[in-house]
């Protein structure tokens, strides 16, 4: 596989640049100032517009850039679900989403700083199956601080796993990046080739 | 989680020692003589009657013992891959599961060779879509090495994530434990606690 772009990655989570070497392309983590409140109430449309926002707020200053901003929520019951604020809210969501089937939505853009080319937004769903959880284990899950940094609270790669009966998607999707949607867009807009 | 038994994995599988380290389990893997040739052609009966097999193979001389054993195969039109036996036939493997859907069996049984208890022997299955993949991604991803000791000659965990659209179950299955199934089963038979 090789890129016609220098890739850069507006994010700080360690999983979606796991998702990129797993992809195997070479790229730059970069930070991104972009103002993350929103109105927005549906969650394709916030997914969307903060990976836009995310895209957007970097600054990079390679002519040839290509930047990638990405944003993933829960959505259960009408409810959009981000990261818990801390351990009580990591609980409540835990308790909501036990027993049910949520989505989880990334949004990602990509960006070209310095091309003549618009701006590339799409979003992708999963659907999660959760097994019904009792509250010993939730609050031994809660324990391990894994829930703090993800939306939903909870991580599917790791020992959270073992609560989900089944994945409807990308499973990559559900850890923050939807690997085969990304794969096909940068390839159909000509920013890898095989 | 604590267990009530010492766990012994009968699988020289790398996956297999990592999903069940993530679910938190402490384990030892143990060597299985089990004969591997079979006449069966149902895939469900074929991986458990291996897992069975694979767990009896094993010379685990600790009394309280709980053995798991184990086996995964990838299904799709009336015919079932194990690993493939050289790169043409790797090949001839993901250029007929291309385009389609096709489905993940892996077979456990839980084995207690000293105890009064009677083997339990399960099986799960995942529905897998591939995405159109051209001779060049499929000799790609040969070259790379992955194919050659994975049934249905893929790995889901890594590069190749990148061409499947979507799964349907559980991820871990896949990779060839089914997380959910196993962390229940073993709630059940009182061989973890929370």
């Amino acid at each position: 596989m090789q890129q016609n772009y220098p890739i850069f990655l507006a994010s700080k989570s360690p999983r979606r640049r796991e998702i990129l070497s797993i992809m195997g392309l070479t790229f730059t983590v970069v930070s991104s100032d972009a103002d993350e409140v929103t109105s927005e109430t549906e969650p394709e449309k916030l997914v969307e517009e903060l990976s836009l926002r995310k895209a957007l707020g970097t600054r990079v200053t390679d002519p040839e850039a290509m930047v990638i901003g990405s944003d993933t929520v829960v959505s259960y019951a009408g409810r959009i679900l981000g990261k818990p604020k801390d351990e009580e809210e990591a609980f409540s969501m835990l308790k909501m989403l036990s027993g049910n089937v949520s989505s989880v939505y990334t949004g990602v853009t990509l960006f070209f700083p310095y091309k003549d080319k618009p701006p590339v937004t799409f979003h992708t769903r999963t659907e999660v199956v959760f097994d019904t959880l009792t509250d010993a284990e939730i609050l031994s899950y809660i324990k391990t601080g894994e829930p703090m940094d993800k939306a939903g609270a909870y991580g599917i790669q790791g020992t959270f796993g073992k609560h989900i009966i089944e994945i409807r998607g990308d499973y990559y999707n559900v850890m923050g990046l939807p690997m085969h949607d990304l794969y096909k867009k940068l390839k159909e807009e000509n920013i890898i080739f095989i």
